[in-house]
């Protein structure tokens, strides 16, 4: 893939993020794996003036190669993509419902059959940060908390995460994915919100219908869509 | 009436779903009930990429008989056609406010006219499937669950029902009515969580008034409307 | 002023209602008191299908004197006439907020100035309808209970009430005016449930509050807008 | 600067507080402090009707030099000018969550990092006003309030206040950057309406965390943005 035709595609996928009014403050990157670039929103561009020239590219260590100066949010997507092999998009929103829940420092449990089918069990919440790790390392320590807070899972069976008192960082197979993703995590989290609070102590669903949802749309047994 | 006229209705009430910002993940079919097929959404493909060829139609059996492949729920529609005979129209939603009340397991109350103008009592709410329930014949056995919630009722003086941990399905005389029930349905349920969260102890409207209202449009004597 | 003049003054302010979503259960009148005639949305015609021709027009006594069929509830707004001489129009919608305090049956303190710029104390809610009310005479009982429930206030301070378990109706001294203060009371609405779920507890506003902002707004001393 | 020019650019920023949907019953006001003038929304004159001629200029005595009657809240704004002698916009709002907490009389905390990327601490609340301050003068007694709960603040590190019972006043170094500030309020009100709902005994942001997102945007360390 070349360096434009990444470029393009997160374009593409940070413009969707506008479009789906799912955050004034996000930004999504997808990492060409093969050629070890990432291409990511620019710092403090609006969605609407984004172009494709302008969207920045950086080795893994963190080096611009093109475009402007990356999203202040880079080093956490770096060291996602170093740690989770398996995804190779990422978006980061303070989308409404998905950021109440961090800010209030709850894992999302999954209460419905929306939440199955896109999330094999809660959506984890990082703790909160030391005073240190609120350093000049920040950004790579908020990714050393979502690591931390995934541990024991497998990323693209659970492709989001809060982090405490910020918001959300979803990710996929692609920057597109990852968008996807995003966005139905808001919708899960506003479903969430609505019904804890009709029942405070509402329980997560059955095992088995966690299952079932997750299965009929993902892996080898899946027969949702046109197979 | 032609399969293709079929089809067409069909296309036009999933279209309708998608525009009225109902669900993203719902599905709207009808039945021809004199030839003894169902048209149904494809599995899978965005409200905005349907086209007529590729709406399904299915026996009441579920064979395939033209379009795309069915959505997956298609056994829970054809289980409810089977049952429910005065129906000719179903549509299965994710909309938000009514879908919370379906993961708070709570049957929506009669609070008010708007209400009873189109559901003639609450609106039930199933009980959870056991794990065998959520094996292979998931579908089917949603539909069962249903069945049971409305013993005693005529399904069109109460035309619809939320699902325990997933969502409401809606029906009618036709694919259109259905979607109309279910935003209905998705106004009503918000109504109601907002009242609930006002006076958590706030009683249902009195018999008399909820007769009044669904009497006013439904059945013999109602004087609603052009008639 | 003519019939059809009256007509197309109807017709824009229910276009009005519809277009700001204020409603899809609504209906307004205009009176013309010289002539004696009511204009009012003919019942259950959608908001973009009407057309002037089609707006109802009755005498005060209810006798159709021209258009289609009436809104069900024409006998609540010609009641209404009757009583509130100072009042010339009249709307009548669902809209969700104001809906949810009708039917927790609360009546809208006046928590802060939005609220003081337009109604000059509470929004006051009817009391529940007795069965017998709600029999062959259920609209015009609905009327009485609104005249009950604004005993001792003028119509034109308190320009809304809830009726309890159904939802607002609104007024002033023309159509237009009933749906500006509809949509006034759907905003105070929502702001006074927001307000509560953060302060069960909370205060109504000082009395030399809300008296200096109707009063900006209205009578001799108002000295708001171009004068 | 031109006077005209002064007044294109305070009819931009109240089109745009239009757009945006923050209030119907907003206005926004810059000063050219060379001049000793200002220019402001006139008073009851909708969003969508405002010409350039029509926007009013003001001296900071209140004398009206051009245009149409200022604002009612005119005085409100030309207090903050003498006392806040960092701000050159005034953008004031009735936006639907920032006038909930305003209503409950509650400071909005910090809970978040996007709250910390604009406002270095909490969003103050101002006392309840005296009878005797809702008198003839209101309007400069409201911002004497104000004035009183910025004590000790800087008005640039914290651009935004709740006045009690009735709404906010953003400000920034222009027209348009009090509009931003106005809609970045109204998103952090919401985020934290949902975050108490989720845990009304929610902590506030360690002081580390507000510090690093606080600084990551503005003053002489920051590293948002092209720079």
């Amino acid at each position: 893939m070349s360096t434009r035709s990444l470029q393009e595609r997160v374009l593409a996928a940070n413009a969707a993020l506008g479009a789906r009014a799912l955050s004034t403050f996000g930004n999504v990157s997808e990492i060409d794996r093969d050629a070890g670039v990432v291409a990511i929103k620019p710092s403090g561009v609006p969605y609407e003036e984004l172009r494709v020239d302008g969207i920045s590219v950086v080795s893994l260590d963190g080096e611009r190669l093109a475009g402007l100066v990356p999203s202040s949010d880079t080093p956490t997507h770096l060291e996602l993509y170093r740690a989770f092999t398996t995804i190779d998009g990422i978006a980061h929103t303070h989308s409404t419902y998905a950021t109440s829940w961090a800010q209030a420092r709850r894992p999302i449990p999954c209460l419905g059959t929306t939440h199955a089918d896109y999330f094999n069990g809660p959506v984890p919440c990082t703790r909160t940060l030391t005073d240190d790790e609120c350093g000049d390392e920040y950004e790579r320590m908020t990714a050393a908390a979502i690591i931390e807070a995934l541990e024991g899972l497998e990323p693209l069976e659970v492709p989001a995460v809060l982090v405490a008192s910020h918001g959300p960082f979803a990710w996929g197979a692609s920057a597109a994915a990852a968008v996807e993703h995003a966005a139905a995590l808001e919708e899960v989290a506003h479903l969430a919100y609505n019904t804890v609070v009709l029942d405070a102590a509402v329980d997560a669903v059955p095992a088995a219908l966690l299952e079932r949802h997750f299965r009929r749309k993902h892996g080898a047994a899946a027969y949702y869509g046109q197979r």
